[in-house]
């Protein structure tokens, strides 16, 4: 069998060009473009790395981006303090609080300061009900990135078998209510599952976000079978893999998404479509209060 | 095989008799009972039946009950402005809000006006997004009731493989996330899952919670798998019968639990022993403010 490529470039392009279009509509109909705070508490190298990426990619859509950096020793207090003033000021349409936090502070204990119309990667307990839920609110981007990927190449999800391996907070647990939502029968695994390659051979469609290298091998799927690979590993030659053995996957998978180039646009497309939403939202709210 | 009846009825007992000291001790504590607010809009008859037997439930815990009746055709805003001023009042420890709502109001509508800290069903979207996310909160009575149920019963959670049947907001979806943090492995099928006895075949421990009568036969277990009724449904002749169909059950399945005298009086200890929590907390927090 070949093995499909489910690369994500395409239909991040095609968000990205749609995003770019409604930032700049926004932007004409309130004379200022949307904005985004970018909240750093660490000096981690890889999320430097990150934070750069995404600010270039606010700037190639037009969307306004505050960095603002408390520091690797600040508190939770400094964080939400932070957050409570951006989640109240009308010219911040959306919050993203990157990670690693500060020693001793858990995204817990502060992402309930981000508002959930402005938690544009639904990092908050309150996003996270709301997406369970299935009230408005953001899903977490990665979580929806999947979703939208496994759409983007028409593979049918109402009434597939999906197994999700690995159960965080932000991909495995919101992406298991994403796939609910369309009508998929899932299934969520994690490292005490005690017949993981039973599990994934019984799936249609198996998504890889444990964060482990080898994870998932061809052994271990039911011919036909799609695979999506979320993790993001640094291989022993400092190079980015997945979770996904792909050499062992091709010829048994019908389609596997590639690390880089998959889920990884993706995510970041949808993440400033979010951001685009809440200003229109925020606009929405604004234009119709009472004078 | 000899399947066990896994009745509740012990478990509802001795968590009574705790939830009943406890109640007492706060009482004497604080010079007033723990109180629960039962909020009330509809005129269903299976709703007059439950509110009176939590009611008796509760005086026989010695937790004071006020039922708030507020007609069949209350309004959103009434019943958020009830429930308002509820979770605002330091005399009210706990609310419920019973279903149906009127027509035209939904669960999500009013339910994020109840305070988290009072929220003893939760039913919420921040109490789901707590649960979701592993953070304190309570979840609802029903879901919690089957992983007490099982552990009483001296069933392993841990790496065993557990089907949900059902993914409605106050079973499927918290009791997923309540067993997921018991290390098990959670899949969840619902009306639209394709082969539904492949799923449950292939599980350790069912859970029936769909509302459909015959749902889950003997002819769809694992020989020695383990089966919670959830359900609570009509029958023709009036009585009240569960989502399994026992008889076919016997003699493949190790334990199933009984409708009634399961799942539910564990429920209805749950919902009290969480009414004297919101009150030992409401107290803490009281008790460690500055004068």
């Amino acid at each position: 069998m070949d093995t499909a490529s489910l690369t994500g470039k395409d239909l991040a392009a095609a968000l990205n060009a749609e995003t770019t279009a409604r930032a700049q509509a926004r932007t004409e109909q309130i004379g200022r473009a949307p904005r985004l705070a970018l909240i750093v508490a660490n000096d981690d190298p890889a999320s430097a790395w990150y934070v750069n990426s995404l600010r270039k990619s606010a700037a190639n859509r037009g969307i306004e981006c505050d960095t603002v950096d408390l520091g690797a020793d600040a508190s939770a207090d400094m964080l939400r303090t932070e957050l409570s003033v951006r989640s109240a000021d009308p010219a911040t349409d959306a919050i993203m609080l990157q990670t690693p936090l500060p020693a001793g502070v858990s995204l817990d204990d502060v992402s309930p300061a981000i508002a959930a119309t402005k938690d544009v990667d639904g990092v908050s307990p309150l996003s996270l009900g709301l997406l369970t839920a299935g009230s408005a609110g953001f899903a977490p981007a990665t979580a929806e990135a999947v979703v939208e990927l496994l759409k983007h190449h028409g593979i049918a999800l109402e009434g597939r078998h999906v197994a999700i391996v690995g159960r965080s907070n932000v991909v495995g647990k919101p992406l298991a209510q994403l796939l609910l939502a369309e009508n998929a029968t899932v299934t969520v695994c994690h490292s005490r599952t005690t017949d993981l390659p039973a599990v994934t051979a019984a799936a249609d469609i198996v998504v890889a976000a444990a964060g482990r290298i080898g994870l998932v091998t061809g052994a271990n799927l039911r011919p036909g079978a799609v695979v999506i690979d979320v993790g993001t590993n640094e291989s022993a030659d400092g190079s980015i893999v997945g979770d996904v053995d792909p050499e062992s996957v091709r010829g048994t998978a019908a389609g596997l998404s590639p690390v880089p180039g998959g889920v990884g646009p993706v995510t970041t497309a949808l993440l400033m479509r979010h951001v685009v939403i809440a200003a229109e939202q925020a606009g929405r709210t604004a234009d119709t209060a009472p004078a």
